[in-house]
Protein backbone atom coordinates (compact mmCIF):
# COMPACT_ATOMS: atom_id res chain seq x y z
CA UNK A 1 0.00 0.00 0.00
CA UNK A 2 2.63 2.64 1.05
CA UNK A 3 4.87 1.39 -2.15
CA UNK A 4 1.52 2.04 -4.23
CA UNK A 5 0.89 5.62 -3.02
CA UNK A 6 4.43 6.16 -3.52
CA UNK A 7 4.12 4.81 -7.02
CA UNK A 8 0.53 7.19 -7.59
CA UNK A 9 2.68 10.29 -6.02
CA UNK A 10 5.21 9.43 -8.85
CA UNK A 11 2.85 9.33 -11.50
CA UNK A 12 1.22 12.51 -10.00
CA UNK A 13 4.57 14.23 -10.21
CA UNK A 14 4.96 13.13 -13.82
CA UNK A 15 1.83 14.47 -15.32
CA UNK A 16 2.53 17.98 -13.88
CA UNK A 17 6.24 18.07 -15.16
CA UNK A 18 4.30 16.73 -18.74
CA UNK A 19 1.42 19.30 -18.06
CA UNK A 20 4.17 22.31 -17.70
CA UNK A 21 6.27 21.14 -20.07
CA UNK A 22 3.46 21.07 -22.84
CA UNK A 23 2.27 24.65 -21.66
CA UNK A 24 5.63 26.35 -21.76
CA UNK A 25 5.93 24.80 -25.23
CA UNK A 26 2.62 25.58 -26.21
CA UNK A 27 3.28 29.27 -25.31
CA UNK A 28 6.33 29.50 -27.14
CA UNK A 29 4.66 28.97 -30.20
CA UNK A 30 2.06 31.30 -29.56
CA UNK A 31 4.62 33.50 -28.34
CA UNK A 32 6.61 33.21 -31.48
CA UNK A 33 2.63 33.89 -33.65
CA UNK A 34 2.79 36.96 -31.77
CA UNK A 35 6.02 37.92 -32.49
CA UNK A 36 5.27 37.70 -36.45
CA UNK A 37 1.59 39.25 -36.34
CA UNK A 38 1.70 41.93 -33.73
CA UNK A 39 5.36 43.23 -33.86
CA UNK A 40 6.50 42.29 -37.30
CA UNK A 41 5.01 41.69 -40.71
CA UNK A 42 3.45 38.24 -40.44
CA UNK A 43 4.09 35.53 -42.59
CA UNK A 44 3.46 34.53 -46.51
CA UNK A 45 6.32 32.57 -48.52
CA UNK A 46 7.83 36.25 -51.29
CA UNK A 47 11.05 36.48 -50.76
CA UNK A 48 10.45 39.32 -48.16
CA UNK A 49 10.78 40.25 -44.38
CA UNK A 50 7.42 37.97 -43.98
CA UNK A 51 9.36 34.83 -45.36
CA UNK A 52 11.99 35.32 -43.22
CA UNK A 53 9.08 35.12 -40.25
CA UNK A 54 8.37 31.85 -40.97
CA UNK A 55 12.08 30.82 -39.76
CA UNK A 56 11.08 31.61 -35.69
CA UNK A 57 8.14 29.88 -36.08
CA UNK A 58 8.81 26.66 -37.62
CA UNK A 59 12.02 26.31 -35.58
CA UNK A 60 10.35 26.99 -32.62
CA UNK A 61 6.93 24.51 -33.38
CA UNK A 62 8.99 21.64 -34.71
CA UNK A 63 12.67 21.83 -34.16
CA UNK A 64 11.88 23.11 -30.39
CA UNK A 65 8.23 21.73 -29.75
CA UNK A 66 7.79 18.84 -31.56
CA UNK A 67 11.50 17.61 -30.87
CA UNK A 68 11.03 17.92 -27.31
CA UNK A 69 7.62 15.98 -27.56
CA UNK A 70 9.42 13.56 -29.53
CA UNK A 71 12.27 12.86 -26.92
CA UNK A 72 10.04 11.96 -23.68
CA UNK A 73 6.77 10.25 -25.98
CA UNK A 74 8.26 6.79 -24.85
CA UNK A 75 8.06 8.05 -21.11
CA UNK A 76 4.39 8.60 -21.21
CA UNK A 77 2.88 5.59 -19.17
CA UNK A 78 -0.71 4.99 -20.78
CA UNK A 79 1.46 4.37 -24.19
CA UNK A 80 3.24 1.32 -22.26
CA UNK A 81 0.64 -0.93 -22.58
CA UNK A 82 1.23 -0.09 -26.85
CA UNK A 83 3.31 -1.63 -28.53
CA UNK A 84 7.31 -0.46 -28.63
CA UNK A 85 7.55 -0.74 -32.79
CA UNK A 86 4.33 1.36 -32.81
CA UNK A 87 6.30 3.65 -30.29
CA UNK A 88 9.22 3.38 -32.05
CA UNK A 89 7.37 4.93 -35.15
CA UNK A 90 5.53 7.67 -33.35
CA UNK A 91 8.97 8.51 -32.33
CA UNK A 92 10.45 8.97 -35.27
CA UNK A 93 7.77 9.81 -36.96
CA UNK A 94 7.69 13.44 -34.78
CA UNK A 95 11.26 13.33 -35.54
CA UNK A 96 10.99 13.14 -39.01
CA UNK A 97 7.99 16.43 -38.84
CA UNK A 98 10.60 18.44 -36.76
CA UNK A 99 13.34 17.61 -39.61
CA UNK A 100 11.02 18.62 -42.53
CA UNK A 101 9.97 22.17 -40.35
CA UNK A 102 14.04 22.85 -39.65
CA UNK A 103 14.63 22.50 -42.79
CA UNK A 104 11.39 24.31 -44.27
CA UNK A 105 12.73 27.28 -41.74
CA UNK A 106 16.24 27.15 -43.29
CA UNK A 107 14.98 27.76 -46.94
CA UNK A 108 12.99 30.34 -46.03
CA UNK A 109 16.12 32.40 -44.37
CA UNK A 110 18.38 31.41 -47.74
CA UNK A 111 15.42 32.54 -50.33
CA UNK A 112 15.19 36.04 -47.36
CA UNK A 113 19.07 36.26 -47.57
CA UNK A 114 18.95 35.93 -51.38
CA UNK A 115 16.09 38.09 -51.98
CA UNK A 116 18.17 40.75 -50.40
CA UNK A 117 21.74 39.88 -51.38
CA UNK A 118 22.71 39.15 -47.41
CA UNK A 119 25.23 36.51 -47.53
CA UNK A 120 24.44 33.20 -46.27
CA UNK A 121 26.21 31.02 -43.19
CA UNK A 122 28.64 33.86 -41.96
CA UNK A 123 26.91 33.79 -38.18
CA UNK A 124 28.04 31.60 -35.58
CA UNK A 125 24.06 31.02 -35.57
CA UNK A 126 23.92 30.07 -39.05
CA UNK A 127 27.09 27.53 -38.56
CA UNK A 128 25.85 25.80 -35.20
CA UNK A 129 22.22 26.14 -36.54
CA UNK A 130 23.69 23.81 -40.21
CA UNK A 131 25.16 21.76 -38.12
CA UNK A 132 22.81 21.17 -36.16
CA UNK A 133 20.17 20.10 -38.67
CA UNK A 134 23.03 17.70 -40.28
CA UNK A 135 23.72 16.07 -37.29
CA UNK A 136 19.46 16.01 -36.57
CA UNK A 137 18.85 14.13 -40.08
CA UNK A 138 22.18 11.78 -39.64
CA UNK A 139 20.74 10.75 -36.06
CA UNK A 140 17.24 9.88 -37.50
CA UNK A 141 18.48 8.39 -40.54
CA UNK A 142 20.73 5.60 -38.28
CA UNK A 143 18.08 5.82 -35.81
CA UNK A 144 15.57 4.11 -38.40
CA UNK A 145 18.08 1.63 -39.74
CA UNK A 146 19.64 0.32 -36.52
CA UNK A 147 16.59 0.97 -34.41
CA UNK A 148 13.77 0.54 -36.82
CA UNK A 149 14.54 -1.96 -39.34
CA UNK A 150 14.90 -5.27 -38.11
CA UNK A 151 18.43 -5.92 -39.52
CA UNK A 152 20.75 -4.36 -36.97
CA UNK A 153 21.93 -7.38 -34.36
CA UNK A 154 21.47 -6.80 -30.61
CA UNK A 155 25.17 -5.76 -29.54
CA UNK A 156 25.14 -3.48 -32.44
CA UNK A 157 22.11 -1.86 -30.82
CA UNK A 158 22.82 -1.86 -27.20
CA UNK A 159 26.10 -0.16 -28.29
CA UNK A 160 24.66 2.28 -30.31
CA UNK A 161 21.89 3.00 -27.78
CA UNK A 162 23.42 5.13 -25.29
CA UNK A 163 25.21 7.17 -28.17
CA UNK A 164 21.94 7.60 -30.04
CA UNK A 165 20.53 9.28 -26.49
CA UNK A 166 23.16 11.44 -25.75
CA UNK A 167 23.07 12.82 -29.41
CA UNK A 168 19.71 12.90 -29.28
CA UNK A 169 19.56 15.36 -26.03
CA UNK A 170 23.17 17.09 -27.21
CA UNK A 171 21.85 17.95 -30.19
CA UNK A 172 18.37 19.17 -28.64
CA UNK A 173 20.07 21.30 -26.47
CA UNK A 174 22.19 22.59 -29.16
CA UNK A 175 19.10 23.47 -30.81
CA UNK A 176 17.75 25.71 -28.18
CA UNK A 177 20.79 27.45 -27.76
CA UNK A 178 20.90 28.06 -31.66
CA UNK A 179 17.19 29.44 -31.06
CA UNK A 180 18.76 31.59 -28.29
CA UNK A 181 21.26 33.08 -30.78
CA UNK A 182 18.74 33.47 -33.50
CA UNK A 183 16.57 35.58 -31.25
CA UNK A 184 19.42 38.44 -30.03
CA UNK A 185 20.53 38.36 -34.07
CA UNK A 186 17.13 39.46 -35.42
CA UNK A 187 16.45 41.55 -31.86
CA UNK A 188 19.46 43.58 -33.03
CA UNK A 189 18.92 43.99 -36.64
CA UNK A 190 15.26 44.32 -36.56
CA UNK A 191 15.11 46.90 -33.11
CA UNK A 192 16.46 50.10 -34.52
CA UNK A 193 14.91 53.60 -33.33
CA UNK A 194 14.01 52.34 -30.66
CA UNK A 195 17.02 49.71 -30.71
CA UNK A 196 17.08 46.70 -28.65
CA UNK A 197 19.25 48.65 -26.11
CA UNK A 198 16.11 50.73 -25.26
CA UNK A 199 13.84 47.86 -24.40
CA UNK A 200 11.15 48.84 -26.30
CA UNK A 201 7.90 46.23 -26.03
CA UNK A 202 9.32 43.48 -28.18
CA UNK A 203 12.67 42.96 -26.73
CA UNK A 204 11.10 42.38 -23.61
CA UNK A 205 8.49 40.48 -25.15
CA UNK A 206 10.78 38.37 -27.20
CA UNK A 207 13.22 37.99 -24.49
CA UNK A 208 10.44 36.40 -22.67
CA UNK A 209 10.11 33.72 -25.06
CA UNK A 210 13.79 32.97 -25.36
CA UNK A 211 12.97 32.00 -21.08
CA UNK A 212 10.25 30.23 -22.23
CA UNK A 213 12.84 27.89 -24.98
CA UNK A 214 14.97 27.65 -21.96
CA UNK A 215 12.74 26.28 -19.30
CA UNK A 216 10.86 23.86 -22.06
CA UNK A 217 14.32 22.71 -22.81
CA UNK A 218 15.29 21.99 -18.95
CA UNK A 219 11.81 20.34 -18.45
CA UNK A 220 12.70 17.99 -21.11
CA UNK A 221 15.78 17.18 -20.44
CA UNK A 222 14.64 16.84 -16.54
CA UNK A 223 11.93 14.17 -17.94
CA UNK A 224 14.17 12.54 -20.14
CA UNK A 225 16.58 11.77 -17.48
CA UNK A 226 14.65 10.27 -14.72
CA UNK A 227 15.55 6.56 -15.37
CA UNK A 228 12.36 5.51 -12.79
CA UNK A 229 9.94 6.94 -15.71
CA UNK A 230 11.31 4.67 -18.32
CA UNK A 231 9.15 2.45 -19.85
CA UNK A 232 9.51 -0.62 -18.66
CA UNK A 233 11.81 -3.66 -20.30
CA UNK A 234 9.20 -5.91 -22.70
CA UNK A 235 7.84 -9.07 -21.08
CA UNK A 236 8.12 -10.65 -24.41
CA UNK A 237 11.86 -9.55 -26.01
CA UNK A 238 11.32 -10.54 -29.84
CA UNK A 239 15.54 -10.48 -30.53
CA UNK A 240 16.40 -12.82 -27.47
CA UNK A 241 13.92 -14.60 -25.76
CA UNK A 242 14.80 -14.48 -21.89
CA UNK A 243 14.28 -17.64 -20.27
CA UNK A 244 11.27 -16.67 -17.57
CA UNK A 245 9.83 -13.39 -19.00
CA UNK A 246 10.16 -11.03 -15.21
CA UNK A 247 11.22 -8.06 -15.93
CA UNK A 248 14.41 -8.20 -14.17
CA UNK A 249 16.10 -5.94 -16.81
CA UNK A 250 15.07 -3.59 -14.52
CA UNK A 251 18.24 -3.59 -12.14
CA UNK A 252 20.40 -2.69 -15.12
CA UNK A 253 17.87 0.57 -15.96
CA UNK A 254 18.71 1.88 -12.18
CA UNK A 255 19.77 5.50 -12.36
CA UNK A 256 22.91 8.06 -13.13
CA UNK A 257 22.40 9.45 -9.21
CA UNK A 258 22.17 6.44 -7.54
CA UNK A 259 19.35 5.95 -4.99
CA UNK A 260 17.00 7.40 -7.12
CA UNK A 261 15.14 4.59 -7.44
CA UNK A 262 14.76 3.41 -4.05
CA UNK A 263 10.88 2.90 -4.29
CA UNK A 264 11.25 0.30 -7.47
CA UNK A 265 9.81 -2.96 -6.92
CA UNK A 266 12.73 -5.53 -6.08
CA UNK A 267 12.07 -7.54 -8.68
CA UNK A 268 15.40 -9.19 -9.51
CA UNK A 269 15.74 -13.03 -9.94
CA UNK A 270 18.70 -15.36 -9.36
CA UNK A 271 20.33 -15.81 -12.57
CA UNK A 272 23.27 -16.67 -14.24
CA UNK A 273 25.41 -13.78 -15.66
CA UNK A 274 25.08 -14.69 -18.77
CA UNK A 275 21.59 -14.87 -18.77
CA UNK A 276 21.41 -11.41 -17.07
CA UNK A 277 23.90 -9.96 -19.63
CA UNK A 278 21.76 -10.91 -22.53
CA UNK A 279 18.88 -9.05 -21.16
CA UNK A 280 20.65 -6.18 -20.78
CA UNK A 281 21.94 -6.00 -24.49
CA UNK A 282 18.18 -7.16 -25.42
CA UNK A 283 16.80 -4.28 -23.62
CA UNK A 284 19.85 -1.36 -24.43
CA UNK A 285 18.76 -2.43 -28.13
CA UNK A 286 15.17 -2.05 -27.93
CA UNK A 287 14.75 0.69 -25.85
CA UNK A 288 15.02 4.50 -27.75
CA UNK A 289 14.96 6.85 -24.99
CA UNK A 290 16.78 7.02 -21.76
CA UNK B 1 42.45 -11.51 -18.35
CA UNK B 2 39.35 -10.66 -21.05
CA UNK B 3 38.22 -8.72 -18.53
CA UNK B 4 41.23 -6.48 -17.68
CA UNK B 5 41.83 -5.86 -21.49
CA UNK B 6 38.24 -4.49 -21.34
CA UNK B 7 39.12 -1.86 -18.56
CA UNK B 8 42.24 -0.94 -19.75
CA UNK B 9 40.64 -0.24 -23.05
CA UNK B 10 37.71 1.80 -21.22
CA UNK B 11 40.60 3.63 -19.20
CA UNK B 12 42.01 4.35 -22.26
CA UNK B 13 39.05 5.40 -23.96
CA UNK B 14 38.36 7.87 -20.85
CA UNK B 15 41.93 9.09 -21.17
CA UNK B 16 41.46 9.95 -24.80
CA UNK B 17 38.11 11.95 -24.02
CA UNK B 18 40.07 13.72 -21.18
CA UNK B 19 42.87 14.90 -23.28
CA UNK B 20 40.42 15.57 -26.35
CA UNK B 21 38.33 18.02 -23.35
CA UNK B 22 41.62 19.41 -21.75
CA UNK B 23 42.93 20.55 -25.46
CA UNK B 24 39.64 21.64 -26.62
CA UNK B 25 39.31 23.80 -23.18
CA UNK B 26 42.64 24.98 -23.37
CA UNK B 27 42.50 25.95 -27.17
CA UNK B 28 39.22 27.69 -25.91
CA UNK B 29 41.27 29.87 -23.37
CA UNK B 30 43.80 30.72 -25.98
CA UNK B 31 41.62 31.74 -28.68
CA UNK B 32 40.06 34.40 -26.49
CA UNK B 33 43.37 36.18 -25.49
CA UNK B 34 43.83 36.14 -29.17
CA UNK B 35 40.53 37.85 -29.89
CA UNK B 36 41.15 40.10 -27.17
CA UNK B 37 44.82 41.33 -28.06
CA UNK B 38 44.91 40.75 -31.74
CA UNK B 39 41.79 41.54 -33.06
CA UNK B 40 40.26 44.22 -30.13
CA UNK B 41 41.92 46.90 -27.60
CA UNK B 42 43.36 44.19 -25.50
CA UNK B 43 42.97 44.13 -21.48
CA UNK B 44 42.97 46.99 -18.69
CA UNK B 45 40.63 48.15 -15.98
CA UNK B 46 40.08 51.20 -17.10
CA UNK B 47 36.45 51.93 -17.99
CA UNK B 48 37.00 51.56 -21.69
CA UNK B 49 36.60 48.73 -24.14
CA UNK B 50 40.03 47.03 -22.55
CA UNK B 51 37.83 46.89 -19.47
CA UNK B 52 35.04 45.22 -21.20
CA UNK B 53 37.75 42.76 -22.84
CA UNK B 54 37.46 40.72 -19.24
CA UNK B 55 34.21 39.42 -19.74
CA UNK B 56 34.98 36.84 -22.36
CA UNK B 57 38.15 36.09 -21.24
CA UNK B 58 36.82 35.37 -17.52
CA UNK B 59 33.96 33.69 -19.22
CA UNK B 60 34.90 31.13 -20.93
CA UNK B 61 38.14 30.82 -18.72
CA UNK B 62 35.97 30.52 -15.35
CA UNK B 63 32.64 29.62 -16.06
CA UNK B 64 33.23 27.74 -18.82
CA UNK B 65 36.60 25.74 -18.43
CA UNK B 66 37.21 26.22 -15.13
CA UNK B 67 33.41 24.64 -14.55
CA UNK B 68 33.80 22.10 -17.16
CA UNK B 69 36.46 20.31 -15.49
CA UNK B 70 34.65 20.74 -11.79
CA UNK B 71 32.33 18.83 -13.02
CA UNK B 72 34.30 15.76 -14.15
CA UNK B 73 36.38 15.87 -11.14
CA UNK B 74 35.18 12.78 -9.63
CA UNK B 75 35.92 10.70 -12.49
CA UNK B 76 39.40 10.92 -13.08
CA UNK B 77 40.78 7.47 -11.74
CA UNK B 78 43.70 8.60 -9.92
CA UNK B 79 41.79 10.51 -7.58
CA UNK B 80 39.77 7.06 -6.41
CA UNK B 81 42.85 6.64 -3.99
CA UNK B 82 42.01 10.35 -2.73
CA UNK B 83 39.32 10.71 0.43
CA UNK B 84 35.86 11.07 -1.13
CA UNK B 85 36.21 14.59 1.49
CA UNK B 86 39.50 15.84 -0.45
CA UNK B 87 37.39 15.62 -4.11
CA UNK B 88 34.58 17.42 -2.45
CA UNK B 89 36.55 20.22 -1.83
CA UNK B 90 38.50 20.31 -4.86
CA UNK B 91 35.02 20.01 -6.62
CA UNK B 92 33.73 22.76 -4.64
CA UNK B 93 37.37 24.88 -4.99
CA UNK B 94 36.99 24.75 -8.08
CA UNK B 95 33.50 25.98 -8.56
CA UNK B 96 33.99 28.72 -6.24
CA UNK B 97 36.60 29.86 -8.39
CA UNK B 98 34.76 29.51 -11.34
CA UNK B 99 31.83 31.80 -9.73
CA UNK B 100 34.20 34.64 -8.89
CA UNK B 101 35.41 34.71 -12.31
CA UNK B 102 31.95 35.10 -13.20
CA UNK B 103 31.12 36.99 -11.30
CA UNK B 104 33.99 39.68 -11.99
CA UNK B 105 33.32 39.45 -15.64
CA UNK B 106 29.72 40.27 -15.02
CA UNK B 107 31.09 43.71 -12.93
CA UNK B 108 33.68 44.43 -16.23
CA UNK B 109 30.48 44.77 -18.76
CA UNK B 110 28.64 46.72 -16.03
CA UNK B 111 31.54 49.46 -15.46
CA UNK B 112 32.20 49.89 -19.23
CA UNK B 113 27.97 49.97 -19.93
CA UNK B 114 27.90 52.68 -17.04
CA UNK B 115 30.98 54.27 -18.24
CA UNK B 116 29.70 54.73 -21.97
CA UNK B 117 25.72 55.36 -20.38
CA UNK B 118 24.75 51.87 -22.52
CA UNK B 119 22.23 50.65 -20.26
CA UNK B 120 22.43 47.07 -18.74
CA UNK B 121 20.40 44.17 -18.58
CA UNK B 122 18.27 44.26 -21.48
CA UNK B 123 19.44 41.98 -23.65
CA UNK B 124 18.52 37.90 -23.67
CA UNK B 125 22.02 37.21 -22.81
CA UNK B 126 22.36 39.50 -20.23
CA UNK B 127 18.48 37.84 -18.45
CA UNK B 128 20.00 34.42 -18.84
CA UNK B 129 23.43 34.80 -18.13
CA UNK B 130 22.37 36.55 -14.51
CA UNK B 131 20.16 33.81 -13.97
CA UNK B 132 22.81 31.67 -14.73
CA UNK B 133 24.97 33.12 -12.40
CA UNK B 134 22.02 33.31 -9.96
CA UNK B 135 21.38 29.19 -10.15
CA UNK B 136 25.27 28.71 -10.22
CA UNK B 137 25.95 30.83 -6.85
CA UNK B 138 22.86 28.96 -5.15
CA UNK B 139 23.82 25.80 -6.34
CA UNK B 140 27.49 25.84 -4.73
CA UNK B 141 26.13 27.07 -1.25
CA UNK B 142 23.04 24.03 -1.15
CA UNK B 143 26.23 21.72 -2.40
CA UNK B 144 28.22 23.09 -0.03
CA UNK B 145 25.45 23.21 2.80
CA UNK B 146 24.08 19.46 2.20
CA UNK B 147 27.58 17.80 0.76
CA UNK B 148 30.38 18.95 2.38
CA UNK B 149 29.01 20.19 5.85
CA UNK B 150 28.59 17.34 7.82
CA UNK B 151 25.03 17.98 8.99
CA UNK B 152 22.77 17.04 6.56
CA UNK B 153 20.94 13.42 7.06
CA UNK B 154 21.48 10.85 4.02
CA UNK B 155 17.85 10.99 3.06
CA UNK B 156 18.47 14.49 2.42
CA UNK B 157 21.62 14.11 0.35
CA UNK B 158 19.41 11.22 -2.13
CA UNK B 159 17.03 12.98 -2.05
CA UNK B 160 19.12 16.16 -3.18
CA UNK B 161 21.46 14.62 -5.34
CA UNK B 162 20.14 13.83 -8.96
CA UNK B 163 18.74 17.48 -8.46
CA UNK B 164 22.30 18.52 -7.76
CA UNK B 165 23.66 16.82 -11.21
CA UNK B 166 21.04 17.53 -13.31
CA UNK B 167 21.26 21.47 -11.80
CA UNK B 168 25.10 21.53 -12.50
CA UNK B 169 24.79 19.74 -16.14
CA UNK B 170 21.66 22.29 -17.02
CA UNK B 171 23.21 25.07 -15.62
CA UNK B 172 26.84 24.23 -17.37
CA UNK B 173 24.79 23.66 -20.96
CA UNK B 174 23.17 27.15 -20.06
CA UNK B 175 26.36 29.21 -19.80
CA UNK B 176 27.66 27.94 -23.04
CA UNK B 177 24.79 29.24 -24.45
CA UNK B 178 25.11 32.12 -23.09
CA UNK B 179 28.18 32.41 -24.03
CA UNK B 180 27.66 31.87 -27.77
CA UNK B 181 24.39 34.72 -27.46
CA UNK B 182 27.16 36.90 -26.21
CA UNK B 183 29.70 36.01 -28.93
CA UNK B 184 26.89 36.97 -31.65
CA UNK B 185 26.10 39.87 -29.88
CA UNK B 186 30.17 41.32 -29.36
CA UNK B 187 30.68 40.59 -33.02
CA UNK B 188 27.31 42.47 -34.40
CA UNK B 189 28.22 45.41 -32.31
CA UNK B 190 31.95 45.30 -32.86
CA UNK B 191 32.49 44.29 -36.76
CA UNK B 192 31.23 47.40 -38.84
CA UNK B 193 33.17 48.14 -41.97
CA UNK B 194 33.27 45.69 -43.16
CA UNK B 195 30.33 44.34 -41.08
CA UNK B 196 30.24 40.48 -39.34
CA UNK B 197 28.36 39.72 -42.55
CA UNK B 198 31.10 40.24 -44.94
CA UNK B 199 32.97 37.87 -42.61
CA UNK B 200 36.30 39.40 -42.06
CA UNK B 201 39.09 36.95 -40.24
CA UNK B 202 37.74 38.61 -36.35
CA UNK B 203 33.90 36.78 -37.26
CA UNK B 204 35.16 33.25 -38.97
CA UNK B 205 38.33 33.21 -36.28
CA UNK B 206 35.52 34.43 -33.05
CA UNK B 207 32.93 31.62 -34.81
CA UNK B 208 35.69 29.23 -34.70
CA UNK B 209 35.68 29.98 -30.51
CA UNK B 210 32.11 29.52 -30.40
CA UNK B 211 32.54 26.10 -32.16
CA UNK B 212 35.05 25.13 -30.13
CA UNK B 213 32.65 26.08 -26.88
CA UNK B 214 30.17 23.72 -28.18
CA UNK B 215 32.62 20.92 -28.69
CA UNK B 216 34.07 21.56 -24.93
CA UNK B 217 30.16 20.95 -23.60
CA UNK B 218 29.52 18.20 -25.44
CA UNK B 219 31.92 16.58 -24.81
CA UNK B 220 31.95 17.07 -20.90
CA UNK B 221 28.80 16.52 -20.91
CA UNK B 222 29.71 12.76 -22.49
CA UNK B 223 31.96 12.12 -19.55
CA UNK B 224 29.65 12.85 -17.16
CA UNK B 225 26.94 11.12 -17.95
CA UNK B 226 28.82 7.66 -18.96
CA UNK B 227 27.85 5.91 -15.27
CA UNK B 228 30.87 3.53 -15.76
CA UNK B 229 33.11 5.97 -15.24
CA UNK B 230 32.17 6.90 -11.51
CA UNK B 231 33.97 6.67 -8.87
CA UNK B 232 33.67 4.03 -7.32
CA UNK B 233 31.41 3.80 -3.70
CA UNK B 234 33.22 4.05 -0.61
CA UNK B 235 34.19 0.68 1.02
CA UNK B 236 33.51 1.97 4.13
CA UNK B 237 31.18 4.39 3.92
CA UNK B 238 30.56 6.89 7.06
CA UNK B 239 27.28 7.59 7.99
CA UNK B 240 25.33 4.66 7.49
CA UNK B 241 27.96 1.62 7.58
CA UNK B 242 27.03 -1.64 5.65
CA UNK B 243 27.41 -4.96 7.14
CA UNK B 244 29.78 -6.47 5.20
CA UNK B 245 31.83 -4.07 2.75
CA UNK B 246 31.28 -5.23 -0.41
CA UNK B 247 31.14 -2.60 -3.35
CA UNK B 248 27.39 -4.29 -3.43
CA UNK B 249 26.18 -0.41 -4.66
CA UNK B 250 27.92 -0.51 -7.56
CA UNK B 251 24.42 -2.21 -8.93
CA UNK B 252 22.74 0.83 -7.57
CA UNK B 253 25.26 2.94 -10.49
CA UNK B 254 24.58 0.47 -13.51
CA UNK B 255 23.61 2.99 -16.26
CA UNK B 256 21.45 5.74 -17.71
CA UNK B 257 20.62 3.53 -21.03
CA UNK B 258 20.57 0.22 -20.09
CA UNK B 259 23.30 -2.23 -20.99
CA UNK B 260 26.52 -0.34 -21.28
CA UNK B 261 27.70 -1.33 -17.85
CA UNK B 262 28.04 -5.44 -19.38
CA UNK B 263 31.18 -5.25 -18.91
CA UNK B 264 31.07 -4.35 -14.89
CA UNK B 265 32.12 -7.19 -12.11
CA UNK B 266 29.20 -8.96 -10.60
CA UNK B 267 30.17 -8.17 -7.30
CA UNK B 268 26.72 -8.82 -6.25
CA UNK B 269 25.74 -10.95 -3.24
CA UNK B 270 22.65 -12.17 -1.72
CA UNK B 271 21.72 -9.94 1.09
CA UNK B 272 18.18 -8.56 2.21
CA UNK B 273 16.71 -5.37 0.73
CA UNK B 274 16.70 -2.88 3.90
CA UNK B 275 20.36 -3.17 3.86
CA UNK B 276 20.99 -2.84 -0.17
CA UNK B 277 18.08 0.48 0.16
CA UNK B 278 21.17 1.85 2.89
CA UNK B 279 23.63 1.30 0.80
CA UNK B 280 21.86 3.07 -2.28
CA UNK B 281 20.80 6.13 -0.38
CA UNK B 282 24.43 6.32 1.28
CA UNK B 283 26.49 6.48 -1.82
CA UNK B 284 23.72 8.76 -3.27
CA UNK B 285 24.88 10.73 -0.49
CA UNK B 286 28.29 10.33 -0.50
CA UNK B 287 28.53 10.94 -3.94
CA UNK B 288 28.90 14.15 -6.33
CA UNK B 289 29.02 13.65 -9.53
CA UNK B 290 26.56 11.05 -11.66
Amino acid sequence: AVHGARKMEDYGRFLALLVSALLVGFVSVIFSLVWVFHYREGLSWDGGPREFNWHPVLVITGFVFIQGIAIIVYRLPWTWKCSKLLMKFIHAGLNTIAMILGIVSMVAVFEYHNARNIPNMYSLHSWIGLTAVVFYSLQLFLGFAVFLLPFAPVPLRAALMPIHVYSGLTIFATVIATALMGITEKLIFSLKNPAYSASPPEATFVNCLGLLLVIFGALILWMASRSHWKRPPEENAKVLRPIGGTPEGAEAESTMTGGSNADKPDLRINSEAARKQNLKLDEAGQRSTM
